[in-house]
């Protein structure tokens, strides 16, 4: 490491690692010494070992990332509802891939807001797409393989760029 | 519903509820007919109650959001070493800051690659960068907190799309 910045992340934090408790204060000592300010004298210190994430505002890294899988649940949903509809209804199925080629999926929900305000046939199958979205996410999306594949993920990636970088630097100086 | 085409998701399956098993057969009756083929006449019948999703190829739809998340762990990893930088080493902080103008981060995997052979100390940022995404994914990152806030984000966009609609449609009936 060429400087002093680069601490391990698993020791960064922004806060001691063993904040103060009175878990190990010595038991023949006075427990309370103002009994009557028990109640009111709680540790200050917030017992945080994880990293600092900058830039997200009041909101969480983690409802940032389900924002995005919220988008993907209504891509998903639309993906389901086409070829339902590709089988059963060709009349609705051409209907919904003419919305599509003019209406992007980034924004699932003003995808759907606008399909909704399309007609009275796009109405329903707005309806349809909302429902399956939320039935996906709650029975059928594979949360644990999810975080499995994930998991997995980082370390074959991880390994890959540093393995080809590598093998190149090896074969430029040869 | 306007078509015979929108099945209840719940409802939907390419496959049978209630596939046949042994399970219910009475007891009264003798359980193997042709003993001798038991260990082969294992029932074919996949018992798959989700719905189909076109379209990921032979990936599944786990695999594709977790590309989504790697790419996302990425950038979480990229604000985390800049606000560390930002503190410690202004100059690697420049650094980063010029490539990122130039770079985008759409692409984690190729941003890191492309970070590597930048410079000599661009290099050690994007080690760093290897090092934090993979610490945040498995140790900071809240698997749980994602579920939990994707089924809340899930159900109050599908209630506020459906309000929305409704009290348009309303006061636009007045």
């Amino acid at each position: 490491m060429e400087s002093s910045a680069f601490v391990p992340a698993s020791q960064f934090s922004l806060f001691p690692t063993k904040p103060h408790t009175t878990a190990n204060r010595p038991t023949h000592l006075p427990f309370k010494f103002k009994p009557w300010k028990s109640t009111t004298c709680r540790p200050t210190t917030l017992q945080c070992h994880k990293m600092y994430v900058p830039g997200f505002g009041e909101a969480s890294p983690e409802a940032k990332a389900a924002k995005h899988l919220h988008d993907f649940f209504t891509y998903v949903a639309v993906r389901i509802v086409s070829a339902q509809l590709q089988s059963y209804n060709p009349e609705a199925y051409e209907d919904m891939m003419q919305f599509l080629e003019t209406h992007p999926l980034n924004d699932g929900d003003k995808f759907c807001a606008d399909l909704m305000r399309e007609s009275s046939t796009h109405k329903t199958l707005a309806l349809r797409i909302l429902e399956v979205r939320s039935a996906y996410c709650k029975n059928d999306f594979e949360w644990d393989n999810l975080q499995r594949l994930s998991l997995k993920m980082m370390d074959d990636r991880n390994t890959r760029l540093m393995r080809d970088y590598v093998s190149e630097t090896t074969s430029s100086e040869k």
